[in-house]
């Protein structure tokens, strides 16, 4: 038997149907008009942003990275939750629109913006995280055209990276944002073309769970953002401080300690240099805001038994978790946390791999765990999938098409 | 500097830039109205079935699995080429009707069909090739229930496996179809139940390279068909051989011997046992049909040099290549062939890296390959783009959406 993920606290179970928002999964299922859906849990979303503000200190603004899951209730909701969003593309421009999203809270990173996306960023007063000089120079010239002030920060490439991060932003050659040392040089020049100076975005890396190593990257990005304010001479009005909050996802993993993030994040803003005093800050987070409060539900058609394994077959698959397939930057395949939802909590009775409906073997969602015996109609549920799930996956793949998706 | 792949026979260049189709991509590019965009070649499709039908022994029926790329106007072009069609959901089945091709014509294999897919298939005249046992129960009660008789096939889960194919689907534990030896109890349970009993469906792996163990898998794919026809007591009308022909995706791959494979299956069809001397074969292939006539075209957005490395950042990236990207089933990243669409055939003047417009380090076309140097503007191309592709990638991926395609 291979050992599962670990299933966020908080899950409970009532007449043995896993319960998300109150109300048992197999309501919702009827509700939303079937499997496989995605259900987002609204209470957990304020839960997660409470336990962040009391962690961490005042100063620090609280953004959504929309790329994790651009839903738009769930965005409607967090629009009342959060400081501000940043976005990836000119598409996700268009999602916050429609979620009623302020664009002047928005910001927007991304290394290969089209003139297209820019444009429409710049009219709209999003601030621009500007990857190259190149793409600065295209913004400021576009501006000038539109008669509109663009609002420019500039994006950095950090010399170090996230320690343990699951994707490491910087430390060395990277695409996104400017090598340090040529960022003052463009800070001045944007400046002196009129745009409105809006600092330094700096993104060291995401999905670690070792808070030691976050809040060390915290501090070498305060000292990397320092640095760089002086030799721009300009006064730092804002800075993104990057993400990297990580979730636990596999066997083994523990939560992120937040407290200790906070404290460490705390003493340095105590103590920070006169260049630092005024400027606003924040942490862009996706994962760790909208990870846990998702739950992926698929129904089990057939069960069946192959040289004596058991494989529970199910209406959904990697076609709406590619990630937790295995297919999305994993070296090697390990199990996301799942339950049979219509028999959780229940005891484990055999060894079973769950897989999806597609016909390739890569279609995996459990492999070899142990699970209560499940039979067709039963409901599984894929936890840890509310970031990265629905849009990151290859929904048209073999004819399938999206999953339906819930906010409750 | 990394190696890229091969890049397949019989491109070439005119005045500098890559000819598909007769005409030069850029031209492509301003009629399909921008980038990132698929080119499908039908003069390569046309032309790979030709070296199919002149290798393989003509009793061989030709089908096409169509989640290897189900572009409409590229599956009526190929209704006119290939005997029949292979699908996987109910989607591909609404796919193939758009497409106007003849149900009857159309098998359906997948391991966790719906009702309502089977219905539909049902319904429409498509063969099943059933998963398990209580899939055929199911479609059973249903032909009864709609009053037609339906049209039933065994997938054989293979006690064998494909050498050396990217992705194996026989030998072992496996999620698709029954094991062998069960497989005369149901065939015998289909025919008495007045079904139209449609034969075998044996599938042990895809995408090889190794014309010797295709052959040696067709062989013992015969003998185990020969086994279980006799087992049945039933004469064996029809038999889907599989696919598994692979084509080279990367540095030092060659493409597979097709001659060979021909060769050895006319002797065996020459010999064929008694219990399989009426019965109609085919192959089915995906890839090995389409993978060669596509090139994913993406235009430079920026160029950017970080810490001395050069990177090309275009408007494509994963979310239409996630296999290119290294994140469809493979464990360590290779370059897939790529070239500056609009410098083809130049020469080699720099190392660079070619990557997506998304705001992550997975997304990677080319890593540190060897281009003549690209300017923004320039366009790439990602060759062997034409399976697995557009339907099998990301598409909504940070607000990006699908590319255009084009057959040409």
């Amino acid at each position: 038997m291979k050992p599962l993920g670990p299933i966020p606290a908080g899950f409970e179970a009532r007449d043995g149907v896993l319960v998300v928002g109150g109300r048992p999964v197999t309501q919702w299922v009827e509700e939303a008009g079937g499997t496989p859906l995605f259900l987002y849990a609204a209470d957990r979303l304020r839960a997660q942003v409470a336990r962040l503000r009391a962690a961490l200190p005042p100063r620090l603004a609280l953004h959504y990275a929309v790329k994790a899951n651009p839903f738009v209730p769930l965005l409607e909701l967090m629009a009342g939750l959060v400081d501000g969003f940043d976005i990836a593309s000119g598409g996700e421009l268009a999602i916050t629109a429609k979620a009623g999203i302020d664009p002047r809270l928005v910001s927007f990173a991304g290394p290969g913006k089209r003139d297209a996306e820019l444009e429409a960023a710049i009219v709209a007063g999003v601030t621009l995280n500007l990857e190259s000089e190149n793409e600065a120079r295209r913004a400021l010239a576009l501006g000038e055209r539109l008669g509109v002030v663009p609002r420019l920060a500039i994006r950095v490439n950090p010399d170090f990276d996230l320690k343990g991060s699951g994707m490491k932003m910087g430390g060395g050659a990277k695409p996104f944002g400017l090598d340090a040392e040529r960022v003052p040089a463009l800070a001045r020049e944007i400046a002196a073309a009129g745009a409105e100076w809006r600092g330094f975005h700096i993104f060291a890396g995401s999905q670690a769970l070792d808070a030691a190593a976050i809040a060390e990257t915290q501090g070498q990005t305060l000292e990397l953002a320092a640095r760089l304010a002086d030799e721009c001479g300009l006064p730092l009005v804002h800075c993104n401080l990057g993400g990297g909050f990580g979730i636990p996802y596999f066997p083994g993993e523990a939560p992120l300690d937040l407290d200790f993030v906070g404290a460490r994040l705390a003493e340095r803003f105590e103590r920070l240099p006169d260049v630092l005093q005024d400027t606003a800050f924040c942490i862009e987070l996706g994962r760790y805001l909208v990870g846990e409060l998702g739950v992926y539900l698929t129904r089990v058609v057939d069960r069946k038994v192959s040289h004596g394994e058991v494989f529970l077959i199910t209406d959904g698959g990697m076609h709406h978790q590619l990630a937790a397939s295995g297919n999305f930057g994993t070296v090697v395949r390990r199990n996301y946390p799942s339950a049979i939802a219509t028999r959780f909590g229940a005891e484990v009775e055999e060894e079973a791999s769950i897989v999806g409906c597609l016909c390739t073997p890569l279609d995996k969602l459990a492999d070899k765990g142990g699970f209560p015996r499940a039979e067709v109609g039963d409901l599984v549920a894929v936890f840890c999938a509310g970031a990265y799930g629905a849009s990151a996956s290859p929904m048209a793949f073999l004819g399938q098409g999206p999953a339906l998706e819930l906010l409750v």
